[in-house]
């Protein structure tokens, strides 16, 4: 049931996942290829592996995530590693320690890496900077979601063999997702085009800046998207901002039936979840043979997998979290 | 510590456990066998097995279980399962998904089992359709509790041997109770007379349709009864209908000292938990040596462990979980 | 990965930890040794001894403690142990059962240790009487916190290799500190010199019945002291009691760089944490060469895995925990 065959991919030197922007191509294929290696040696994700028996891995979301912070804890799971909890509600934050504090605090009880979410941008880079375990961002407000952008790009991969070439649209709110961001690192150096779609409100022309196509009409590109990324609507981060209305939305950009068929005969449509139902998606089309959604669920298992054996592999990891006194 | 002697009973067919009507005298034999031989293996629910290892258990409750969801946990974790915990709050559901689609998902990060409670009647019927994993049934609003019936029963069994012929007597909120429907469908399939006593606005003279008695005194029954179960009174379920006062509750149908000495002398006062002292039971009964209440709840872990591996072992557990894409 | 070399000490006999108070010194010194002894078995506690395979650890905490908490579970799992968290919201307790019948129901799911947070002093002391697994004091009220007394004293031990003859100085919220208490009993049995200081309001002069020495200037006592550990100013507990502002408490009693070149050149400055940057400690001071509040927080789960493991080797650790029927 439990098996040690696997060795270690050389060449990889990084303690930390902070994001898809700083890695380099042979460092992205290294990703992936280890978590397809992953995938296949523990039987689609089911089994377990004793790859890092003995480590452990602290979850510290201080924005609600039942979802990834229990994929990041069955990855760990899964190769043998103790997991531990910690959240913003109830813990010492609550009680005026500092985010730093409450780090290292938990690097000193000995973990090996720290699995952080937080709304503010830049801070599992802070935390890099700060603690000698590795860091794995899981989210830092709308600028990266790594490992979500990675398994993205992995499902895609199982299905096309390749990157490179492929046009691949993601749509709607692209204003407040990260996960647009680190799809759209992870494929451009991959080689894809990438077509970011949805209303003005939520694309903004900038985008263009980033050698991207900003389009306002999910009509007009459906013709030539080898892959659909339908984002959700973040209903709970739009405050101020105006917007279509749900039902505009789901008329101008939701993928149904209609659009399936002026679509590609192979196309894939992958959306990272939770999916509103008759919003960006209808249910013919999420439970339709298109669809890779849960597929991208259990690739979240083996990005998450290859990311803490890599790091945990990583050279000069070093872990000493005491101070010296003489 | 870790042992893998026994081997899993065969003629075992279901994939799920949903409610204890649907189960054959045979199935529930094979239940109460397996659980009572677990519990030896285990010297009395305490030590480790390897029976389940490398398997992952996931809790998806939707109501409040500390209780419940623990029992299920350990009973994984002593069969060497990892565990999972799902809940309402803060998950994906809060964000707009269905049941189903946070069903499926947690299914596509690669679980074995995924225990649910709701509080729709039905729920995990529903979801036994949809998954291929194996769903366990912890209670569906007042529909069923399989497993709390199942210990309750290899709890009656173990001190009278058989549960053929015996009188059992549930008291007490029959109306809001799946304890109650799970226990007569068990103890009626192995031949008890099932007694339901209790108010009549908590106990409908309609329940003899299912060929069992129904009381209003608990004096008038008691000298007959071999068995009582004392369920507990509901508060937080009763919004409307009228009911007696506590203080009404406890003089009508508390078992106390005095209704002690009117009882058979090998009476068994079970009560599935938690009690309220003083309402429905006292101390010196709850405390006395005739209750087993505590008995119960480590047998609850033995008939979870039960559950979980023949679950397991199943034939055609067919676990893809991924929809094909050409 | 999974070692198995040590020998539990002989002569310990306790099976529950409730406080310093009731040690002997011979007994302190089982627990200290025994943590540096795991402390290096486990580098720096951070690899896996299977001392305690098969054995479970409840937590059941009825304070929000998520630091005290996770190093409570990760000694546990460190030395192979499994882990059930219960707390106070959603819990039986929520539906009127009483903190008895909460344990003992946890008790018969089959644990070894309950871990217990409460308000309420005596609160674990009662549960050691209604249980026969063993009882650990994770903070009862103001009254004692062992574990923490006895990482702080280790802490100290590792960098004076004695505790006798040494002065050791509790800064500030006395009154309401479980921390002050068990230091107080744990260093004077060990032949420190404890000094109290804070303000009047917080450290009252009958604390001299304890043979302790109070004082109300930090400035004054500085010179002495050989350890200062600087209790966090329990805002939370202070609801109706005049204070000094935050301000003037910072003023008086804060450890800052004008006050270090004032102290021993060897001093060590300790914080149970989670600390108040600029209250009682200012960022220079924390993070500098003479701060070993990390290094309290590792030996936190090198005391805690002592005290597992210690009290599950107990002799007569009966754990029979079902009433008798005939």
């Amino acid at each position: 049931m439990s098996k040690t065959l696997l060795e270690p991919p050389s060449g990889w030197n990084r303690r930390h996942l902070l994001g898809l922007q700083d890695l380099s191509v042979d460092e992205l294929r290294t990703l992936l290829d280890t978590a397809q290696q992953l995938k296949e040696a523990t039987n689609n994700c089911r089994e377990k592996l004793s790859l890092l028996a003995g480590k452990t891995c602290a979850n510290l979301f201080f924005e609600n995530s039942t979802r990834t912070r229990n994929s990041f804890s069955l990855a760990a799971k899964r190769l043998g590693a103790d997991t531990v909890e910690f959240s913003s509600s109830g813990s010492s934050v609550a009680k005026g320690e500092t985010f730093i504090d409450t780090a290292k605090t938990i690097e000193a009880m000995g973990v090996d890496w720290v699995v952080t979410r937080h709304q503010t941008p830049g801070t599992p880079h802070l935390l890099a900077r700060e603690l000698s375990c590795s860091v794995l961002n899981a989210g830092d407000g709308p600028h990266e979601h790594p490992t979500q952008g990675l398994l993205d790009i992995l499902t895609i991969r199982q299905h096309r063999g390749n990157i490179d070439g492929l046009t691949v649209a993601l749509v709607g709110d692209i204003a407040h997702s990260r996960t647009a961001r680190s799809n759209i690192w992870g494929l451009k150096k991959l080689g894809a085009h990438v077509i970011l779609c949805g209303p003005s409100t939520l694309v903004s022309h900038r985008w263009r800046e980033l050698d991207v196509e900003v389009a306002y009409s999910l009509d007009e590109i459906l013709p030539r998207c080898d892959v659909l990324n339908l984002l959700r609507i973040q209903f709970e981060r739009q405050t101020t901002r105006p917007f279509p209305s749900v039902h505009e939305y789901a008329n101008l950009y939701a993928m149904n039936a209609d659009r399936m068929r002026r679509s590609k005969s192979d196309i894939l449509i992958m959306a990272p979840g939770p999916i509103n139902r008759g919003v960006e998606i209808t249910p013919e089309v999420a439970d339709g043979p298109h669809s890779v959604i849960l597929e991208q669920v259990t690739n979240g298992i083996a990005v998450r997998m290859a990311a803490l054996w890599l790091l945990a592999n990583a050279p000069h990891n070093s872990s000493s979290s005491e101070p010296i006194v003489h």
